[in-house]
């Protein structure tokens, strides 16, 4: 070969890439809420990466034009996603009349902000989004069912101690209307830091707004209402709820009967009067998912009801209400914190090592072994046997088994269990049953495991 | 609403974006692929959709510094990936001594081309690849192994009538350096029309490239040579191979065995020695895949063996064998020909609809269907019986269920199926094990079908 200049092999700072076990985990929780998704009958979507810089931009500024991968190919001004949602409206303006509404689906895929890179935050990353978008009108109820899809998701992964935290636009929007502030995103956006500053520098922080003592206390004594939902809107009642902030209360107690009745355990969600979602567009329910023993992680699935998902691009009204699961963030979290729970590198279940001569009876082993859904490699490369069990303990292959002549003339195979060393001769039809029995105990196994 | 200008919702030109229908024909057949790789103990990769230019580019030239989509943002100069090669190369260099050789990954996930668009041709598609990738060695019963799996993965589809073309670039080199054809790239690309504008036409384009007719001669009749591996091979012999072409006829002899003990059947493979590849890269065995009953779409699945992947990233000699499927086009194509099979718009198996009062007993029927894996939906925006029904049938949901007070007291639903209109009193359990069996029968269909 000519001497040439080498490239180093490196990736951009900011962007996500997995070794093999990782990337096994990775789409161990991709494919779990993949599942729980479809098994609420969501409708698969998938649309380009790349978009026309208007058609994504129609609406948004602020953080969102300086974040945008935009650029230039020949005439057209292109850019990449920045969410799923914006895709989401685009396509079902467009689509209108082939879809039948209310219209379902899931979106996986990823979408890319250039954020200034920090620990935990990515410039390309994952999204697991759900939303159910009416024609005109879409029931309250849609705002539970939404939550009930999610809570089966947390439980799918592994998860028992999260809190879906519940609140309403309308209620908020009523409340600081009724005390005349009119900064309310000001407000809300103090609000929100509450958790993390604590109380007393909210209050501090209020008093930068040209607000009276007075009206301080009652946001303060509003923010620190809890209890059961039946307690928290009697209270907000009792406070002195104006039309709309009623009307707030009422799709509150919608939503929180239709969470019973899909089963969603009271432990797993509260009205929260403090959320508030940072996007314009929320109008009714907001949600927030908060994994109880992870706090700091903050909110890890967020989302809410939008009255008018498509304004920019049709006249036709279209609410929606839907949620997002910020995939890779939430990932890169729950490895930090040792949550992950799983140690193969590769598919594989079984490595068949062929014996000099047996590499056409190994072949057919291995074909057989596929055929009953078992994922198989035949190690071909020969080299000590050390060697080859070396290669399926490196990948956390968990069978291995020899071929040689007397394991084809006999018809019976030596079985090696990876993890205890065990070996047993069996048949073929044995080592089916035992590793897909095997197989059925790993995919019960969770990819989350809670500490207890 | 304040009034405001709409933007015309449209995706670019040379981009696919499929209805709810095609979108589940589509992962249908991506899951089929994805299930067969991983059959076969490939591990899944995921790397970067952007990419540093500088790596990106680190081989190219010609076409793809033309067609790749490259720009600026902030200090960093970006490329999005235009094949699923140059990121493997990368990674593989890049996390050399984490990972376990042979290593052996699929990459299934889309690359940019900013092609001028033209039928069946788009400027973002999904490809889905395979490699295998040795540490200074890689046995050539792997070039084989993947051919196994391209096998498997059409069979998997549906398709019986394909062929897989193998060749080997040192019985090309050999032979047309064995009589002194100086430009072999030029004769190749020439060889390379055979198929679209016949023998004589390449004779006549041969004439042009300085070469005596007793060469061309010879070119033409090592073009025609045909029959079974073994007879090509005597042919090849018979004309005078050197010692390269040797080598090369050696390999396509050790292929060819390798391939029986696969167990894949004489006539899904032959050798061609007219194919080539365009690309520089390969150095021993290629491939190519036909469909016998849709010759006009050309190689559905291409690749081959390259001694150095990675060269332009590190010293170390990691030589590779793999091939990529074109998906979209692929998927574009078979739908234009009539060869998919689905008629769902929905996961979704069974539909409940709850009469008045019926609602919380119709979400718990739907919970338990969901826990048998049965992907349930509740109709919950109420109307008439017709409308619900009507919902179901534009989704291609086969079953429904309705569910109001007397269902309840009883624990006996009414199962409608809606293809064929009948309906049956069923026990819950009951209603699990027909959906399921139904579900079953449905999977084990094939998303392509071959008309007989």
């Amino acid at each position: 070969m000519e001497e040439q200049k080498l490239t180093t092999p490196a990736i951009l700072p900011g962007f996500m890439e997995l070794l093999p076990k990782d990337q096994m985990l990775f789409n161990r929780m991709m494919d779990t809420i993949r599942k729980t998704y479809e098994t609420f009958g969501f409708i698969p979507l998938d649309t380009p990466t790349i978009e026309k810089a208007e058609v994504l931009l129609a609406k948004s500024g602020g953080d969102t034009e300086k974040q945008i991968y935009r650029f230039q190919k020949g005439d057209n001004d292109l850019a990449l996603r920045f969410d799923l949602t914006v895709p989401l409206a685009r396509y079902v303006s467009q689509h209108m009349g082939e879809l039948t509404f209310p219209f379902r689906r899931y979106h996986i895929n990823k979408v890319f902000r250039g954020e200034r890179p920090q620990k935990g935050r990515f410039r390309e990353f994952y999204q697991a989004d759900i939303d159910i978008v009416g024609f005109e009108t879409l029931d309250i109820v849609h705002d539970a069912e939404i939550l009930s899809v999610i809570y089966q998701t947390f439980v799918a992964l592994g998860f028992h101690r999260f809190t879906i935290r519940i609140n309403n636009r309308k209620v908020l929007n009523g409340f600081y209307e009724a005390l005349g502030i009119e900064d309310k995103t000001g407000v809300l956006r103090i609000l929100d830091k509450l958790e993390k500053i604590g109380p007393e520098n909210v209050r501090k922080e209020l008093g930068t707004m040209n607000l009276s003592e007075e009206t301080i206390d009652k946001v303060m004594r509003f923010s620190e209402i809890g209890g059961t939902p039946e307690e928290v809107v009697a209270a907000v009642r009792a406070l002195g709820a104006n039309e709309q902030t009623e009307v707030g209360l009422s799709e509150l107690e919608a939503v929180t009967k239709a969470m019973r009745e899909y089963g969603v355990p009271e432990e797993n969600f509260k009205i929260d009067l403090t959320i508030a979602r940072g996007l314009d567009y929320y109008t009714g329910t907001v949600y927030e998912t908060i994994l109880n023993d992870y706090p700091s992680i903050g909110s890890v699935c967020s989302g809410g009801r939008y009255d008018e998902l498509a304004s920019h691009y049709t006249k036709k009204s279209l609410p929606g209400v839907g949620i997002s699961i910020g995939l890779t963030r939430l990932f890169y979290q729950l490895r930090e914190a040792g949550v992950l729970e799983g140690d193969k590198s590769a598919p594989t279940e079984v490595l068949v090592l062929p014996m000099t001569e047996g590499r056409g009876a190994a072949l057919a082993l291995a074909s057989k072994l596929r055929e009953s859904g078992i994922s198989t490699e035949v190690y071909l490369n020969g080299g000590k046997m050390k060697k080859q069990f070396g290669y399926a303990d490196k990948l956390g292959i968990p069978y291995c088994i020899v071929v040689g002549e007397t394991e084809v003339e006999t018809g019976r195979y030596t079985l090696k269990d990876m993890a205890s060393g065990n070996q047993e001769m069996l048949s073929e039809e044995e080592i089916i049953a035992q590793v897909l029995q095997r197989k059925a105990q790993e995919a019960a196994k969770k990819v989350c495991g809670e500490k207890p």
